[in-house]
């Protein structure tokens, strides 16, 4: 069963709002084994509608569109799927009778535009929306599926969700799906490929790998098609072993589970707690790690520590280190992790000091010189990276780095 | 001129990635007169390729192709080309030359998918690809371009403002546009679009007005087309000064600047330096401060103090302040932000404490509770607000709405 997409709206077009619906399409019907095979985005012109519904009638069996239902009106897309179905708009009495009722709850004044919206093509099915006013709306027509939905997101999901699901699975029959993606750190994607060509190489043609690259990390992500899930998954096993076999250092973990969401675990597991003490990152890694509800169970807190005056007064790092070697030396980080550990009184601390750039660099330190430390209950230890000449992603590389450097040490 | 952009990939159309680059080339597109009328996104299929160029080389004049250009196997855009185009791939020494000399500099050995990476059909103009090691593609051909760049979206955008662009303007006509973005915080869209309905209303035809929401402020971009730049600013400016007198208690700023920039510049102008104490945004202020080059001028630091134990030893806050009022109080925040400024002796300083959710909510205090407090030379204040229920979303509002108080406060 072929799937695709249509959006409709100029601002989509315009990149005014970016596009969240089709990914959350994508992922939905992946999830009950259908594929999307094609996405398009076109204007709210009746031409440009007409075009990509014929289009897309040849190439797919289930059409999704999403878009152009509001009662505004450069929202075109009912009488347009009128034309194209050949038939007319008609009364539907119950949509009427619940758009009026949601203006009597609010006690606004309906609006014409408003009555409109319970006219509906004479072919169709109305979808449920029992959030909003606009329906959404199913064709079925020589076996394939026409799903109109609004393009309001939490209103097209639960229409997806609760109404166009059940009918598709009705209708069609889907193979089993079986994704895996496991995450990695610390090696490009040509060095990955080069390293597992051999796994990639024997796979059968059911199971595809894809590269998912992001600042610092690759993504691995095998899709297994069948018919039986588990068979799938006996089949996958033993290709994800070779993998970890193979590159098992530069796995950080698997599913989509954010690297900070990965230490702030292993961190409850050991109810063990955690600081950090930000030069170059300059609270990033913090960040990163508050961002998880829940971190409050682990981490402590920071200093950020951008002047030098903070690093000598805050963490304890001696002056004679700033003067001699550096803000950004071995000495300098080591003092900040062990400082901050000690001040905060927490299990783990995490420091960094580097030269983000654009400024700062020199001969013997060049931009992108990122020392960062680990301190834990019976060490401290350091590591100098080269993170390039991008601040953006010198500081994010770094923050991935660093709490990588720390899983490392925690499953030890 | 019509445009469309072509994205290709199958995590777009599983919906892994979110395509934000289509959105970003529409605005640029925009910024400089061109439409975009078309978006399709395909697999990394040779035939799902072929057909998309072939369709889009009959509806638009310039076609814009991103992804599938990295080494691995999955990224075959490039031999697609060729077979599209009827021609084959050739080596490009100066490519080369650059592939080596970013291993080089990174003590990597080169491996023959890298080397790949130099090759290019023989019938393009290698746009430069300063961020990483896929060149850009220029194809012209019976008065079309197509623009074939990596997915990547640093590599990607940095390649189409420096070299697609200027390639774009010689061989097409644009209009004469002239763009003004006012940056507003602190109002909702509708709101917004309700308090200058009547400056909408009376705007001639060649002038369009677009809102650009993001988290917690809206940008409005005004868009006028005509012949002459001079002649639209002068029609232009009146119009602005008109927004100015009905909403500029909400407006930041102009142009593209962040706040945060803003707030550095006026910090820098008036000698004057930072701190943070940040307890709901984990140390977020302090990376949009950071990620400004150069904010090392007026930035000192941050104490992070996400466990109440920090907010007494490191800030100051009162144990019977935390006890009574509790953490998120003004009678905290307000220590808080008094504690940093004294503690790291900066001539302002922001704190924030709220509960970002979804945990720790309570009847008094619900999920979104925040307060914010800045302290001047002569004068500690603070202010609460309800930022919503979504965790990530209360902690940017909170940074924002912090940073544009301190802006208030510097322009006094």
């Amino acid at each position: 069963m072929k799937a695709e997409i249509i959006t409709i709206g100029d601002e989509l077009l315009l990149g005014q709002v970016i596009d969240t619906n089709s990914a959350w399409l994508g992922q939905e019907l992946n999830r009950i084994g259908a594929r999307v095979h094609h996405k398009s985005t076109i204007s709210d012109s009746r031409e440009a509608i007409l075009i990509a519904l014929r289009e897309a009638s040849h190439r797919s069996d289930v059409i999704l569109i999403t878009g152009g239902l509001g009662p505004t009106k450069d929202d075109i897309t009912k009488v347009t799927l009128c034309d194209f179905f050949d038939t007319k708009l008609v009364l539907n009495q119950k949509v009427l009778d619940w758009v009026q009722s949601i203006f009597n709850n609010r006690n606004l004044p309906m609006l014409e535009s408003n009555n409109q919206q319970a006219m509906v093509p004479e072919n169709c099915e109305v979808l449920w929306n029992k959030n909003g006013t606009a329906p959404g709306m199913w064709f079925y027509e020589n076996g394939k599926a026409f799903i109109s939905m609004p393009g309001v997101p939490f209103e097209m999901k639960t229409i997806f969700i609760e109404e166009a699901i059940p009918k598709l699975k009705h209708h069609f029959s889907f193979p089993s799906i079986l994704h895996r993606t496991i995450q990695t750190i610390g090696i490009g994607e040509s060095f990955l490929a080069k390293k597992i060509a051999h796994i990639e190489d024997e796979l059968p043609d059911h199971i595809k790998l894809a590269y998912l690259p992001a600042v610092g990390s690759v993504r691995l992500r095998f899709s297994a098609y069948g018919q039986n899930i588990q068979a799938l998954e006996e089949e996958l096993n033993p290709i994800i072993a070779n993998l970890y076999s193979e590159i098992g250092q530069h796995i950080f973990g698997e599913g989509e589970d954010s690297i900070s969401e990965i230490v702030g675990n292993l961190l409850r597991k050991k109810n063990a707690t955690l600081s950090t003490a930000e030069s170059c990152t300059g609270g990033f890694i913090a960040h990163q790690l508050t961002s998880i509800p829940g971190s409050s169970d682990y981490f402590i807190g920071s200093v950020i520590s951008y002047d030098n005056r903070i690093k000598i007064n805050e963490l304890g790092v001696g002056k004679n280190i700033i003067e001699k070697e550096g803000a950004v030396s071995e000495a300098c980080v080591m003092a900040m992790a062990a400082g901050i550990r000690l001040k905060y009184n927490t299990t783990y601390a995490i420091a960094t000091s580097g030269i983000a750039g654009p400024g700062g660099g020199t001969e013997a330190k060049p931009v992108g010189t990122v020392w960062i430390s680990i301190a834990t209950p019976d060490n401290v230890f350091a590591r100098v990276y080269h993170m390039g000449d991008n601040r953006e992603r010198t500081i994010q590389r770094t923050a991935l780095t660093a709490l990588e450097m720390l899983r490392k040490e925690l499953l030890n």
